[in-house]
């Protein structure tokens, strides 16, 4: 394989104030156009440092990769760099700034002075058009290799990489190419999930399998080695059927899909819509469930009921039920279900009410105790889950949000026996207790 | 200030299926001790370019951290590299070798025969106890620099950075320290703010201050580099209050500080509460609100009104109204802000509408217009943004939230006025078309 070191431009990186993300993200890319990353460097703003950096990155590898450093302002030096390595001088290209001037005036906005510097490159370079952003990016060559030099920004960076340098880099990889696909997974957790693979894990092994767990979600990743796009996929449709094969539904997906876009087709496969009753997610199902383009055709809306008034009035529970159960039971979670599908005339609803903490936990109702109620068709019922104590806040919260959309996902999949079939199958598949009612 | 390279290990992170969070983790913590990191390497698992990156790092810098490879199997080569940069063998140290043999007994278990080759450190080197799991660290000198190997496993990494390398590194940075400290701007473009404070941002300067900008928000980040704590701190609030000065209500908080959390601290001033209508943004903003720890205390709750019929039914959005503007309108967008705020009792409400796309967009009405309703006892406004129509659905959104939380502190800075105020400030101030109704 051909070989790509990837650059990282930002003082803020360097002192540890941002993480980068865009060099995995690069290498991910280029695996799959036939280039292994080899050597990944994050360097100041500094013009000189980072001359240097791309001469010897030049010297060694094939391509050369360099994020960020293209803003308006004096520490970004990029373009300077750029010049010094190739041994040209910068000048003002145009169409960039013609296309930067449209960027602006699009917006109602005349374009600050400053912002100029954007639009020079390198003599003889190529500037790469931004459609998301102001700065072009450029392509050159340092030292008789291509070098392409990208936004910062990761999706200014992300669409840049996808419309101009993949298409040059396709089809130039000497020999392998390297694909990798994700599987993602919930309910079970990492290690118990890694004895059901283990084989399928051991090192050397093509495809290679590995796993990451965040938040009660574990992604597989299939990285397979061919010569050819069509062997590659071969390997990797054989390995994601054998894990489907032993995880069953614990899989729900792959690469882009999420726990909520995965539930809005099997909604839509039922032709039923969706409510949501949120005390402690505080509007993340719904976040999440509205993150997928056309959720419209499913998701009808929620109610955000952080208050008891509030759990009340738009939900109608019970006041009493809520003065003699309290706000995070049993009771106030499965009638905030049936208040979100009665009120907004759904087939299907879910419900939350918890203790996100870091305050507000007793020793009978600790931090990270949660409530889940799930309506659908076949009936209601109501879960209990213990994230806490010790997890943060937004831990918990996540957990629980992704928790509900699975219990979800679980019922729709058998939607004649709904969430009744529930208890068996999340006894075994969830690390928490769980309560079941009628 | 004394400045060290960071080096990360394994071909997971060169090839993109990880991110690399050490690197910045340690650069924070090394640059509290008054060491500047002004270069990360990311290396394959390649026992001969370790070598030599380690040889070039001790060459220009004071001292060199090192994290992964120290595993037990083939492809952890940092022991080798290390051994090999100081030109000394690798020998096994007893000790270690007893503490893992603990390790492994202490969970009932006998030490796999290849986990040996954990307990080896080059010739002279020191081990550095593993208190979270079995590979010793090692601190050696190369070229007469400090270098430091620690495990690639974060919370085992950071454990052993604590215990072993800081109290090292302590006092002994040759004087200077350096501070680190972040404000949080809303509502003018990095390159505008830029020429605010492009004096303060010039190079060499102490303290250097640079900017990064995302979703709207632009932070900026002040580094002082000072002989003691003390003097650092007084540099880091003397640049703090000229910022302050020059952008004045742009600026709308410092390191934890979320525009959420500010809004929260204006509400409690008031004794307001606050309720949120969404649609567009699905429940972003109430997820954003009740990110904040005690935000019960005036978040009351909200309705997401993804639907028209929920529009209608959970907000007493006017269903003639809605026909004839659209849902994506001002009209609604008013409406949808009054009858949150009727709803659930509050003071306060906030309502978004609008188009995030990537479908559903016409010319009148294109992919990124949004309406944001903002309702104080002051009054009723509605703002138009068009955030689009380029951005992704994900930008869109969370501009919009962010939006609407900073138009909501505006109104809140001086609640008399309240939002009839925003208009001349908000042309200023905001990118975006602008248009206000009494």
């Amino acid at each position: 394989m051909r070989e790509t070191w990837i650059l990282s431009c930002g003082t803020e990186l360097t002192l540890g104030q941002t993480v980068d993300t865009n060099a995995a993200w690069l290498a991910g890319q280029l695996a799959a156009l036939g280039y292994r990353s080899v050597r990944h460097v994050t360097l100041p703003d500094d013009a000189v440092a980072l001359r240097e950096t791309l001469l010897q990155a030049a010297a060694v590898c094939d391509v050369v990769l360099l994020t960020g450093g293209l803003g308006p302002t004096v520490d970004d030096v990029t373009r300077e760099a750029l010049a010094a390595a190739a041994g040209v001088p910068l000048e003002v290209h145009p169409p960039s700034l013609e296309q930067m001037r449209a960027f602006f005036a699009a917006r109602g906005r005349e374009m600050p002075a400053r912002n100029a510097v954007q639009a020079q490159i390198p003599l003889g370079a190529t500037a790469l058009p931004n459609t998301c952003g102001t700065a072009p990016g450029i392509g050159l060559r340092i030292g008789g290799k291509a070098c392409y030099a990208l936004p910062g920004v990761p999706f200014e960076m992300r669409a840049m990489f996808v419309q101009c340098v993949a298409p040059e880099l396709r089809g130039t990889a000497a020999g392998e190419i390297l694909l990798c696909r994700e599987l993602h997974t919930f309910g079970l957790g990492e290690s118990d999930l890694g004895v059901r693979i283990e084989d399928l894990m051991r090192r050397g092994r093509n495809p290679e399998v590995g796993t990451t767990a965040q938040f009660g979600q574990v992604d597989i990743r299939i990285n397979a080695a061919a010569p050819t796009h069509a062997d590659a996929e071969a390997l990797l449709d054989q390995t994601e059927a054998e894990l489907r094969h032993r995880l069953g539904a614990v899989v729900f997906g792959r690469e882009a899909d999420t726990l909520a876009s995965v539930v809005g087709t099997l909604l839509l496969a039922q032709a039923w819509k969706l409510s949501t009753a949120e005390s402690c997610t505080g509007g993340l199902i719904g976040h999440l469930l509205t993150d997928v383009p056309g959720a419209s055709r499913y998701y009808v809306g929620g109610v955000v009921a952080y208050a008891n008034e509030a759990k009340a009035d738009a939900l109608g529970v019970d006041r009493t039920a809520l003065a003699a159960h309290g706000a995070v039971s049993e009771v106030v979670a499965r009638e905030m279900a049936v208040g979100a599908a009665r009120g907004f005339h759904t087939e299907c609803a879910v419900a939350v009410t918890g203790i996100a903490g870091p305050d507000g936990g007793t020793a009978q109702k600790p931090v990270g105790l949660v409530y889940i109620g799930l309506h659908t068709p076949a009936g209601t019922s109501v879960c209990e889950y213990r994230f806490g104590p010790d997890a943060p806040r937004d831990v918990i919260r996540l957990r629980a949000a992704r928790t509900a959309l699975n219990l979800l996902r679980l019922a729709l999949l058998d939607p004649a026996a709904g969430c009744c079939r529930l208890k068996p199958q999340g006894h075994r598949i969830l690390p928490t207790i769980f309560l079941m009612f009628g």
